[in-house]
């Protein structure tokens, strides 16, 4: 095809894709192309914020390594990935929400006893956390695999420390015969996303705050059952309204009880939904 | 706002958008967040396919060097860039068409005088290119600037050999006081877009090639008059219908003669629009 125009062009690429075997990925691109092209002349993208928009992309891309997901971030401050996890974990009433998976999640974290502390030297308040893992129907869950991270006192995860070996305030713990689980960590804080990179450009150039309420990540996973990877938020945090990343449910909003002694006690009971 | 789901996210994340304090700035990210999010309602996406898409991204990102821009690769191959090339460059009949910047310039290129060889050692049959360069009422620019850059007989530019040192078919050449500009150089061949990257990945998922027909990239700048990015294509080649890119124009396509030795010769006007 020969000649293309601003109104052709969507057609002529989508029937570039026509030979394409799989038809699931046939779709997807078909649908990129169309509402990227729709995007371009709806705000008639200049060459220049064209070019602008490469380079933020290449500039996002150069930020991620083993230890930094810049493309993550940047779908989270977007409302990707919050939409992505709505769309696919519509679970009956009862079972405990999904949120965000976000950037700091890293394979292999320690694996802890019941009663040990994973902060690990992790600056902080400490806490202590007691949850339970159960079905819909009530019945425990024994030997869930249960993984825990979040960010120390100053807003860091161990992985945004270069010079730290070994993990802090992360590690993977199993439910108990009766689905409960017991560890000791510190108290989560909001804080800030990282603003070093594109995305804070962005946050910036949008008089957006890169906040995000104090949470608890948590990836819960069970035989028989969905994964179920979500937060739980501090209640009274003053960012529950407004977080970076648009991920807070009421129904994971916690109360974190202080104790006589200034620690902190969180308890949280997470309800999984049985596999498909 | 919490509690957000699959049909009010965009509009929550577009609400968090109202303090951006550049207008334009504002339209294009709103635009950007409604189409993306409709996007992925549209496909209904996946979580494995959300991060399918978020590992595409940053190997796309990790291609980028000094030497390679695979996001402008991805644009061209999405029709994004000739979209972006198609509405800025709504031009009066009679002036020379515009076309894809495409991921091989490189600043500084060498200077060369009329009748240089610019191919400075790289491999294919010899071409002598005469052009001219005049204003849209036939009057002749002189003194314009005039880069060309082209692949060779391997269908590789320059910049995709490790090893060479220097610029070979590529240079910026003046025109002379009756607009006319002459220089040797090789015939341009069609050649395969780099295909070991994410894109190469993308066009063999959706059995596209990844040929482009034969051409010359030029790039002419004068003052007083738009800066002109365009090809001229060899006319005859088999990809001028299929071009992986979609740049085909045909007042851009002209006979490359063969002359009675073997060597090749084109001819081509450039006419330049005024500024604005």
């Amino acid at each position: 095809m020969r000649n293309v125009n601003q109104h052709t062009i969507t057609d002529a690429v989508i029937a570039r894709l026509a030979d394409t075997p799989d038809p699931r990925l046939k779709q997807i691109m078909s649908s990129l192309v169309r509402h990227l092209h729709d995007f371009a002349r709806e705000v008639q993208l200049t060459e220049d914020e064209w070019m602008a928009g490469i380079e933020f992309l290449t500039a996002t891309g150069h930020q991620c390594d083993a230890k930094r997901q810049e493309f993550i971030l940047l779908s989270d401050t977007l409302g990707l990935s919050m939409l992505t996890v709505a769309m696919n974990n519509d679970k009956p009433a009862g079972c405990t929400e999904s949120t965000v998976f976000g950037p700091f999640h890293v394979p292999g974290a320690p694996e802890y006893d019941h009663g040990d502390d994973i902060a690990n030297g992790a600056k902080g308040v400490p806490c202590a956390v007691h949850c339970t893992v159960k079905s819909l129907d009530g019945k425990p869950i024994a030997n869930a695999k249960i993984e825990v991270w979040q960010a120390d006192a100053e807003g860091l995860y161990d992985v945004q420390r270069p010079d730290l070996q070994g993990a802090q305030a992360r590690g993977v713990l199993r439910s108990a015969v009766d689905g409960s689980c017991f560890f000791n960590t510190i108290v989560a804080e909001a804080y800030p996303i990282p603003t070093d990179g594109p995305v804070g450009r962005m946050l910036k150039a949008t008089q957006r705050h890169p906040w995000r309420p104090a949470h608890l990540h948590f990836m819960v996973t069970a035989p028989g059952y969905e994964t179920l990877i979500t937060h739980v938020f501090r209640e009274g945090d003053p960012y529950l309204d407004s977080d970076a990343v648009f991920g807070v449910r009421q129904s994971l909003v916690a109360p974190w009880e202080t104790l006589p002694d200034g620690h902190f006690r969180l308890d949280y009971d997470f309800v999984l939904h049985q596999a498909k």
